[in-house]
């Protein structure tokens, strides 16, 4: 028989994976946004960012409400703080998300500067990452979490080399300075956006392990 | 006389001033050694990152204990679930000091592009912005809190005017390109670590008031 907290728990999870997909949706958009020169669509990324933020809220009182009216035991309670740190990350995505589009519509107001491939590339990585991730908080998979973990550094290699190649752009001709930078800093996004995922990664090995992965990542971060 | 959970709430009100001024003093000490050009700070900024990192899982584990042995009701457990967003956000202040130190070492390779003057101005701004929203935390202090969050605008403003200035470095001279892009990432930085101090004040004026303010900062990101 199924204790009225796991009902409450499997929703908070249900809501979880359900604002993990407006997230990728949003990262989605942006991207294709970005690659196909589609303002309106990026206008749409920023639009989506209030149902996101509502979310946000209603999942947080989700929570909230779970635990004063169930006082779970310790385990549970645990579960309940992760899911709000969770969701934290899934909402500074979409911040992320909007930040890109906005890059975008900056893009958009002169002609492409070279044709994208390092950057949809890169953002697949990290899209796959945010779903790994909270595949791995549903499932209590610490594999799949690491195999997050693991995205990370191929997603800031990308970035990276992103910066190198746009560097080199900026200093061939001064008139692609503008776009070069703006193409930088959308890098930097997907990166954070990355960096959200490992974050949800290394705190469902902490929850299932009890082993503190964070300060690995630190190093890397810092590589 | 004081409840036991009063106790404990006062404890992890302690220890977040404390992860704050740690946060505070890594930002104060990344500018200093991005101003007076000093790699042996900039490495310090970068090894106090551990000690921010320790204090993060201390207090998450102090806020879930409270949680779990004292049952607090739903005013107290708010709180309790408030302060782990704040911690949270407190650490990615300190990664982004860790960034900024990162870019520093980076820029020490070549000769000082230009006197830093905004940037110093804008640190000032965000750091005085963490110290406020978490004085504004402890006493539950609206009116200290809805102040963070025009400070925001101000570091959003220095953010623009450093970027175009140094948009137009870039053009006149070709050779100050990576000096440039790395100020402009030392910036962005900045506006983060301003945006985790607007986060923190938007919760507590959601603690206190009930009222949820995220969505008009967001409409200020988008702006």
């Amino acid at each position: 028989m199924k204790r009225h907290v796991d009902l409450e728990l499997n929703h908070v999870k249900d809501e979880l994976v359900r604002m993990a997909g407006l997230a990728e949706a949003a990262i989605g958009l942006a991207v294709k946004a970005l690659v196909s020169r589609d303002a309106e669509a990026a206008r749409q990324v920023i639009a989506s960012d209030d149902a996101i933020n509502a979310l946000e809220m209603e999942i947080d009182e989700l929570c909230l409400r779970t635990m004063a009216l169930y006082q779970p035991e310790a385990g549970d309670l645990r579960l309940l703080a992760m899911a709000l740190k969770i969701n934290n990350d899934l909402e500074r995505m979409g911040d992320q998300a909007v930040n890109i589009a906005e890059r975008t519509l900056e893009l958009l107001k002169e002609p492409l500067l070279k044709p994208l491939i390092d950057i949809p590339r890169m953002a697949e990585v990290a899209q796959r990452m945010v779903k790994e991730s909270l595949d791995a908080f549903v499932h209590q998979d610490t594999m799949r979490a690491r195999a997050v973990c693991k995205g990370d550094d191929e997603v800031d290699r990308f970035d990276d080399q992103i910066f190198r190649e746009l560097l080199t752009y900026m200093m061939e001709d001064t008139k692609v300075i503008t776009r070069a930078v703006n193409l930088i800093l959308v890098s930097r996004h997907l990166e954070r956006i990355a960096d959200h995922a490992t974050n949800i990664a290394e705190d469902v090995i902490y929850l299932v392990e009890g082993k503190n992965v964070k300060h690995h990542a630190q190093d890397r971060a810092a590589a």
